[in-house]
């Protein structure tokens, strides 16, 4: 949708509502589509993509240039930039979402009641998803397919820092729309980069059925405190790992050097290790040596500290934090019990793990651990939409409610009851 | 808990949250309950509820005489009052709880990914749930056991008319609890009549993990609109049933009488009447009849009245309106279209009915329409958690997100993911 910035407030109101009424008209539409053509304006996007490969990337180098006017740091560049490789990735995300199973008039769980009624649950879409999201051009390409193939409309507000880039490829995913007879604002971009659009976004009751934020903790915070439509939203990922004393220390180093080495910046990396005393000389040992060649700093209890001599001492303030970053805080405990209680009081019930090989310790950590995600013998690194075969994600989910974990197109949908009778009634 | 009234702000926050903390531990305690147990703190809460039938049913003598005294009305009292024989429907509930399955731990969809790693769903408790509920002293028990039962710790806050009735109930509950082993704060009832409890309960962000209001739409309106946490809410019960050109018309009259008349006051009963024009002569001087002579007033459409003599003029209002009272609205339309247009316009996306022997006209209101419940050939009562096979329900949801329609055991709770492996790590 073509709108200016610094527009005044009352017309900004204005047109955000004409996009609200517009993307509930093409739910609708979508609601019922079938699922050929759901596949075939997916398939057409992604060759639109490969086709305009160069435009593509000719709008992100606007971007970039841009943001390095600006002064942003490398991290920032890094997340902003597309290439030839990254575009080629973009249309084969699409056309992965194209195979995935429709998750829509699913009929589960059909069955007779005693007085004579069927009821069973049919899944449908949620109706209009709006998602904002910061710096990744890809995720306008991610969501926009996600959304259109479990049948919702979206709306897309990506950061100012990407406007070109994402009007690129939002343009494949209009004309991928358009070759399929679905309507155009089955996907719709904010196009004014006025921060106030965000505000009259996340207040679109009637028009506006969930909020997905993707970012930073800030945005993410802003969004749900000022929200009058329900959010799915991703907070902290304090993630852990617990070495039982009955682990095979050789696995509990495979999974805690992985779990926070394999890549540092992301919220399903662990943060906290917590070894049981009985193996913690022999484990510590063997896993400090890990960290400290790839210069991870560690920072530990006391006790870590007899067995970790670069470990520096942790605050209390660590054993809440989430580094995102080559920083590993470390704590010596008793055993499963009090392994629990540290997670469920600094935890941010996202992903925690157990290394062990007792089946009563395994089968009380998966019960009793509350985060989204909770593994046993494996790197928490596997909380993932694609790790989990959900085909992609448009975000983790740490609500209690609704969607828990990776939100696929599970996630975006919802149940609605079927009742079929022959001119049933209730006495 | 034994709080007084007319507390100062801070002490009902200390007070309250002092609440919220009792119940999250309990929460935690609770989540791990074994299925035994918690069968056995329902069934001895039924067998204490028996016993003290007298001292119960004084209790609400207790209430009802004030609520006399305040100059109620019949319909108030009527949902105050407690008789030998609700006492005894309230302990059957109970054992019928007992007999439900339990939701808690069950694992489904557990399957290898390519990674080597077993992926699948646990249901887990939500966690602590509070209710907030109005005069039906018979809530206390039926929400406790469907909170005990699904591993979530509860608070209940019933109406000020209902204090004595509920301590009497909620003792029962206490007493089962207790003789199980099981935490008594896992079902807590706020003593104080205060209504800024009601307020501080909905805020408490870390110790009540959702919220069920369940009385009035002011009631309702007031808590979503001040919640801080999730709230799973039900607002209008504007449903339809529609007559399709295809319906056989002794189903019809069958399914339009139960829907209207079989109660009035409840969400699921029929507001307004679609007609398919093809039938509406035919059809309209059948029900009309049958209305007439149950004391229906008939609001119609121009059209309408051309077949209902006795129909008063439907006005705009009509059509949004729940009527909670025997008045009809009926619209005769095109067809099928027309009166999902209407539906989709004027309802509440609760419970809509079609009437009709055509197979594709059926697939398509199953599909298009999007309420809670859609149904086919099946009056708008069914719409209940009993009839569903839920055993007994919290209350019927009209949010998208989460619950659906009827809320029982497994809405209340979640599913969280489990990763079993063996030393498995990301590549």
């Amino acid at each position: 949708m073509n709108m200016p910035n610094d527009l005044p407030d009352s017309e900004l109101r204005d047109a955000m509502l004409a996009l609200g009424k517009a993307a509930r008209k093409a739910a609708r539409e979508l609601a019922r589509a079938p699922t050929a053509a759901k596949n075939a304006a997916l398939l057409a996007a992604a060759e639109a993509m490969e086709e305009r490969e160069k435009t593509i990337l000719a709008a992100n180098a606007r971007d970039v240039k841009a943001a390095r006017a600006e002064g942003r740091d490398d991290a920032f560049i890094d997340r902003l930039v597309l290439t030839a490789k990254a575009v080629e990735e973009m249309a084969a995300g699409l056309r992965q979402v194209a195979t995935l199973p429709d998750p829509v008039g699913a009929i589960t769980d059909l069955a007779y009641r005693p007085s004579g009624i069927q009821v069973g649950h049919m899944r449908v879409p949620l109706g209009v998803v709006a998602i904002i999201y910061e710096s990744r051009p890809d995720v306008t390409a991610d969501a926009g397919a996600l959304c259109l193939k479990s049948g919702n409309a979206c709306i897309l507000r990506g950061g100012s820092e990407a406007t070109h880039s994402n009007q690129a490829i939002a343009a494949c995913l209009a004309d991928g729309l358009k070759k399929a007879g679905l309507p155009e604002a089955a996907i719709q971009l904010v196009e004014t980069t006025d921060r106030a659009a965000v505000g009259e976004l996340i207040a679109m009751e009637g028009y506006v059925d969930v909020v997905v934020p993707r970012g930073g903790k800030s945005l993410i915070e802003r969004v749900a405190k000022d929200a009058r439509v329900p959010v799915i939203k991703h907070l902290d990922g304090v993630c852990h790992v617990y070495v039982d004393a009955s682990a095979d220390l050789a696995k509990a180093v495979r999974v805690a050097d992985n779990a926070k080495t394999q890549r540092y910046g992301t919220c399903n990396t662990m943060e906290t290790l917590l070894v049981a005393r009985h193996v913690a000389s022999a484990f510590l040992q063997e896993i400090g040596k890990v960290y400290v060649a790839k210069g991870v700093e560690i920072r530990g209890c006391a006790e870590t500290r007899k067995y970790i001599h670069e470990a520096k001492l942790a605050t209390e303030d660590d054993w809440y934090a989430e580094y995102l970053a080559p920083i590993v805080s470390i704590k010596v405990v008793a055993g499963l019990d009090e392994a629990m209680e540290h997670i469920a009081q600094y935890g941010s019930q996202h992903t925690d793990a157990i290394v062990t090989e007792n089946w009563a310790c395994a089968q009380r950590f998966l019960r009793e651990v509350d985060s989204s995600s909770v593994m046993v013998n494996a790197s928490t690194r596997f909380a993932d939409g694609f790790e989990y075969g959900l085909g992609a994600e448009v975000g983790i989910s740490t609500n209690k409610l609704h969607a828990r974990g990776p939100v696929g197109l599970e996630g975006l949908t919802s149940r609605k009851w079927v009742v079929l009778g022959d001119g049933h009634v209730r006495s």
